[in-house]
């Protein structure tokens, strides 16, 4: 370990800036090598507004946050998670919700603060927050699942991330359950993410109320009114077709996870994001569908977790273990 | 490097042993550090005979083989591909094709040869061998499928082999392609290897005797006689049903080797075994279905390769590819 980073008593008082850049604001926070928050905020991203200027107002808050917040601590690194963002190459990549055609993220940070920087997106980032600091501390293999408007995935075996021959592995939310089945948003049809996510969930819904005669009272909500956490309030109320739409994406999902096991024999799969947070609405039919589907030498073996990083500044976190995974502090 | 290895003009005089062990007989060979097979023999396995005597001949032969044939040579330690064996525990288990239980491999051997000892299945030992004497030379991220009487897979990763939480990673041949599909020996459906190997196929002309009026010299042919060969070799002289049948086993295969590529985002993907000696009539196929079902962002990207080994020996340099690695002669 480098001198000079430990204080008196012998803490290491480098912490590095967790960056989470979505697509109408960025959130950041001071991580420590434990995967403590010590301190958080937020600036907007969007409206076009041309990246150079959003990096440097990134690095001024950043600044400014560990000055008034964290005063003696040393920045060792800048972490960034962000979809389409290129870990091999430090960029983002046409970018739809940013309005950005092609960022050097690792120069424009650099022209503001010299330290390491590591981008990726935000689902990678996901699996190394859980691997250095929640559900997936001491694992080599695992799978991190991100459950939110699409669904995200970050792999990892023997102990590193799986990035692929140019950065872009792990869209098990673009693998196919069936060619002609709904159309996703990437120009094909029939992606688990069109099935299960937040947005697939609420098109179950219109599915469930066009195929079956369930009672619901989300007949009288609009499709635009939908919301995931909608769908779950109404089966935490017993709703019959709330309950059977989750029990079809957790169907779904096992099936589809079933042959992500077969190809990576992860040791557990970490469910993470928002629609997660309905709990064992989604884990319980997920657990029973994976088994079902999963080839026999798999079976019983591996785990299906909740995130265990709390709930809280979790993409900051993963962020954070991104760039201290690189500076080599596990 | 030791000591001792080298002969006087300066080459590495090490050998390995390496051994792909079948149902009915394992072939031998003694591999250098380039990919050469020097000399190659074979002994039965197969109808119950014990382990132990097993294993007892290997080694005879195996000794007597480099003292005829590579006199001089160092035997540096030993490969084994077989179905069923586990990297991780050295052993092979529950094979129904050897009717053994469960072999400690590496005690085995120890008994007879004071050398480095490594076993994996079949699929993996031939990713391996493509690595390092074959079309993945220099990749570091690629999936080697073998077409046989079933479908194996391995994935190799950041540049290793992806063996999994517990050794049985890589077993692309049972993902599934419909839950309501073709009854496995998995005792699950619609694996893909009910549609994508030599019994796949011959199935698939089955299904096409039954769904199409296509005309066919195969329906004179029992299903009993049926062979991949045999389909090849009609689709070879235009056979409508049998060049149907390449069409749709490899829409299949580039179905799920798209989802493949979503998993672990490889260079290449590499096809092996007997069926892949049909060459365009399944590779062909294949490609174009793959690059129909990959996710945008990988298309035009991941090659689809035959095998670099050259058809002669390529398990026994599987085999040995996999203790050369083991002792980090890449």
């Amino acid at each position: 370990m480098e001198s000079g980073i430990l204080n008196r008593s012998g803490a290491d008082q480098r912490v590095v800036l967790g960056v989470d850049i979505g697509g109408t604001s960025a959130e950041f926070g001071l991580v420590d090598r434990g995967g403590s928050c010590l301190c958080s905020g937020a600036i907007p991203t969007g409206a076009g507004r041309p990246p150079g200027t959003f990096f440097e107002n990134l690095c001024t808050a950043a600044r400014w946050l560990r000055e008034e917040s964290a005063p003696g601590r040393i920045l060792a690194g800048v972490g960034i998670g962000a979809a389409n963002a290129n870990f091999y190459t430090g960029t983002i990549e046409r970018s739809p919700n940013l309005g950005w055609d092609y960022v050097d993220v690792r120069a424009e940070i650099g022209r503001h603060l010299e330290v390491p920087v590591a981008v990726t997106n935000d689902a990678n980032a996901a699996a190394l927050g859980e691997m250095m600091f929640g559900a997936a501390r001491g694992m080599r293999d695992f799978i991190v699942i991100t459950l939110g408007t699409g669904l995200g995935s970050g792999i990892v075996a023997n102990g590193s991330l799986v990035y692929g021959a140019d950065g872009f592995a792990g869209e098990i939310g673009h693998t196919i359950v069936d060619p002609a089945g709904r159309v996703c948003a990437c120009g094909r049809r029939g992606c688990l993410e069109t099935y299960c996510s937040a947005t697939g969930l609420c098109r179950t819904v219109q599915e469930l109320i066009c195929d079956t005669t369930l009672e619901s009272e989300l007949r009288s909500c609009s499709y635009r009114d939908l919301t995931a956490r909608r769908v779950s309030e109404a089966a935490g109320r017993g709703d019959p077709l709330a309950l059977a739409a989750f029990e079809s994406c957790g169907d779904t999902l096992g099936l589809k996870l079933a042959d992500a096991v077969a190809h990576v024999g992860p040791e557990a799969i970490i469910l993470c994001g928002g629609m997660a947070a309905a709990g064992d609405l989604i884990l319980r039919p997920t657990r029973v569908a994976m088994e079902k589907y999963l080839f026999p030498i798999y079976r019983d073996k591996v785990k299906l977790l909740p995130s265990g990083l709390g709930g809280t500044n979790t993409a900051v976190l993963g962020a954070g273990a991104l760039i201290w995974n690189m500076l080599g502090e596990t």
